[in-house]
């Protein structure tokens, strides 16, 4: 019935099993951690009314998938039906449901979400247009207390120490800071200044200061802009380096207290785990207080894969405002870039731990038998798909990477699992019989880089 | 940011945070099941090309939603690409990365897919246009082994056991059976014969009768397929009450062969979970062996939630043909049932097992660390959002379900653990207390329908 040529789609990973498994491994510990710290997952669906995709500010520029029914020939389609697009990220759908549900929800209400999300990029290698996000919010009624900005990425913290990755390092700021800074030297374009410097990273300091002083800023707003933004520190000690430019202003005062509260709550239970950096600014147009970015050490030029931050108005009905803080883990870009380049392998390409064995089909039945024994003891199995040489079957299980083989007994003779990594081959009880449990389920783990 | 007005979209359903805990319970018990049977998990991309999803046969009645770039004006989109339409089922995908993967994938390929689709239905009370299906198949290269076909509806008996649902009956047919039958008393149109039986649920057998009359049947071959039709046992005395209507026929003799295979191994392996239902049709186009539906007993009028059956050709690429045998959940239809009945509810609305109350703002990382260590044990936990008086603490556990609020001690005085249903409340050791292993995670469970 498949005859139809087949088409490889630029922008939309899938995933072989073994990739596969990785890819679940990351998933399952980012879902368990998240549920550790007491978030509630939420699904929402797919598509979105365009209106209200279009409707984000500083949103222009992310390519959105419109929907329609094949069936309507243009024009047709019902206009009771507003026009329909796929999400672009998991914050809109968030913020939508929140005003849809307020009455049914409590506040403050914690949500995980981790699904796709498609944007309409032109084909272009390395650009996704289907890919997996993994986010948490904390959602308040008018006002949110200021320690759901320290908690979130000490969450993530803690996510990234359980994955089979290198080192992660959050970087912090509070928009605040550059604000109040900048009104402190008598800068009044805070948002046109704010994204000049944040180019520091692509075009280095000095065409930064160029293009400040063409912006009409003097050298000297421009220095101290660009010192401000060199300052990274690991410990509270960015307060007096800022303090040493001299600079005073109310904004300012507020941005330093509210980072150094994060950072002193990252200092007690994540050490290392953030960085006070001045220089991330991030989505200029609604975070109002910290802001996230993370980059994985050694790797930085890979660039950010997991940010956020503070809105004040996540949402708004126009009578309730709801403040936000959420942190957001690009799933689908650092698999895509530890998988290829061979950081991270699972031990086999099934969930099996043992292949049972098939002496001849009309014996199929007590081979299943020996298999619902096992799994009965929740140890992943297969029966052989063919009474085939018993060297064929262990092949079956060698292509795999399931490391067990059991072989059934009857009569007289015992059963016997043999573990065809190291040849080994022991006589055992279906009813009793356990793998170690690093053999259980698939090993997900760090490898060394592929040459 | 968020002012645009919110709209319900019918036939995209959405779960607040307790009924979302039943639906992850629902996919972990079939996550955990598949892959306690050695299934490998398979996300395909949402969206193929149109071509395809128009190209499977008998499917024409399939809405199709299409995916279009805004950013395109109509008639600029790009011809290198494809038009690409939402996936309708997760077997045209499949297909699909079968064909497209052959030469990485082993065979027999054991995978399974938990994912949703999409049906540009109208918008009608009831139908679904955005749903989460959950799909088991075997596939092989050339043939595919009988055996595969007794397996797939005894994998999903077990998914069924392990839910807090009533009991599903699994009715499993052989496509050949009606075949070899109507052909043995001279029927050639099989499946026009078939399309008007598979009517015999809705319009009864009367009117079943007339059809087959006036479509051209003799009175008497009417009776037969009406008899034949009407053969239902759970054990394998169907094989004599087909034979004792006395119609000959060497394909009815391999399906009734085939069906008894299948039947026999459901006695061996889940007694009662299985039928021999000789009225079951299903996809006449492309289902060549064994079919299944099944019914949640008491509900029979809620129709089928979970079907499938084999096909010779699951895919082919003109040289190689890949048969299969697959079996689908729909996952949603039943929850949307189970949940709107309240057949179905969470001890909770969060994972959290225990709020850590705060005495006071200041003392916040005291109570950080109580959660941190109780999480470090797998306890999910949360810190109380506000050093409120304890009552309204409390209240806030309460109102989500959590169970225990902690009551961080220092000094002299020792931490205390509420167990705000009963009152209970002891001292205890951030390092050692450990809730019951049933108020670990939130229950779900199987409830007496609201009135």
């Amino acid at each position: 019935m498949d005859r139809v040529k087949v088409t490889k789609l630029s922008g939309f990973p899938e995933y072989l099993p073994a990739e596969r498994i990785v890819e679940q491994h990351f998933l399952d510990v980012i879902r368990e951690t998240f549920e550790l710290h007491g978030f509630t997952s939420l699904e929402t669906r797919a598509v979105e009314p365009v209106d209200r995709l279009l409707g984000k500010g500083g949103d222009a520029d992310k390519e959105i998938y419109g929907v329609t029914r094949l069936a309507d020939a243009p024009g047709e389609r019902s206009s009771r039906e507003p026009e329909l697009g796929l999400h672009f990220d998991l914050t809109v759908p968030f913020a939508r449901f929140v005003l849809e549900n307020a009455g049914r929800l409590a506040f403050p209400y914690r949500r995980y979400q981790i699904q796709k999300v498609w944007r309409g990029e032109r084909p272009q290698e390395g650009r996704y247009r289907e890919f997996t996000q993994a986010d948490i919010d904390v959602v308040d009624v008018g006002e949110l207390a200021p320690h759901f900005e320290a908690e979130m990425p000490l969450v993530v913290a803690e996510v990234f120490r359980r994955l089979p990755i290198g080192r992660m390092t959050i970087q912090v700021n509070n928009r605040k800071i550059p604000e109040g800074f900048y009104r402190g030297i008598g800068i009044e374009d805070v948002a046109g200044t704010l994204r000049i410097v944040d180019k520091l990273d692509k075009i280095g300091p000095e065409k930064v200061k160029a293009l400040l002083v063409e912006a009409g800023r003097t050298e000297e707003q421009a220095d101290q802009c660009l010192a401000l933004a060199g300052i990274r520190t690991e410990d509270l000690s960015f307060v007096d380096r800022v303090r040493a430019l001299g600079v005073e202003h109310p904004v300012l005062d507020e941005g330093l207290d509210a980072l150094a509260a994060v950072i002193r709550a990252g200092l007690d239970t994540a050490p290392g785990a953030l960085v006070a950096d001045l220089r991330i600014a991030r989505g200029l147009d609604y975070y109002t207080g910290t802001v996230y970015e993370t980059q994985l050490e050694g790797h930085e030029s890979w660039g950010s894969f997991c940010s956020g931050g503070r809105y004040d108005a996540l949402a708004s009905d126009g009578k309730t405002t709801y403040p936000g803080v959420g942190i957001s883990i690009g799933v689908s870009r650092l698999l895509g870039l530890l998988l290829s380049k061979g950081l991270v392998t699972a031990s086999r390409s099934t969930p099996a731990a043992v292949l049972v064995a098939v002496v001849e089909e009309e014996s199929r039945g007590e081979s299943a038998a020996v298999a619902a024994a096992l799994r009965a003891r929740g140890i992943p199995c297969e029966v052989a798909p063919s009474a085939a040489k018993f060297g064929k079957q262990i092949r079956y299980a060698d292509r795999r990477g399931i490391p067990f083989v059991w072989f059934p007994g009857s009569g007289d003779v015992e059963h016997q699992v043999k573990d065809i990594r190291s040849g080994e081959q022991v006589d055992a009880d279906p009813a009793a019989w356990t793998p170690k449990t690093e053999d259980l389920t698939p090993l997900v783990a760090a490898a060394a880089p592929s040459p």
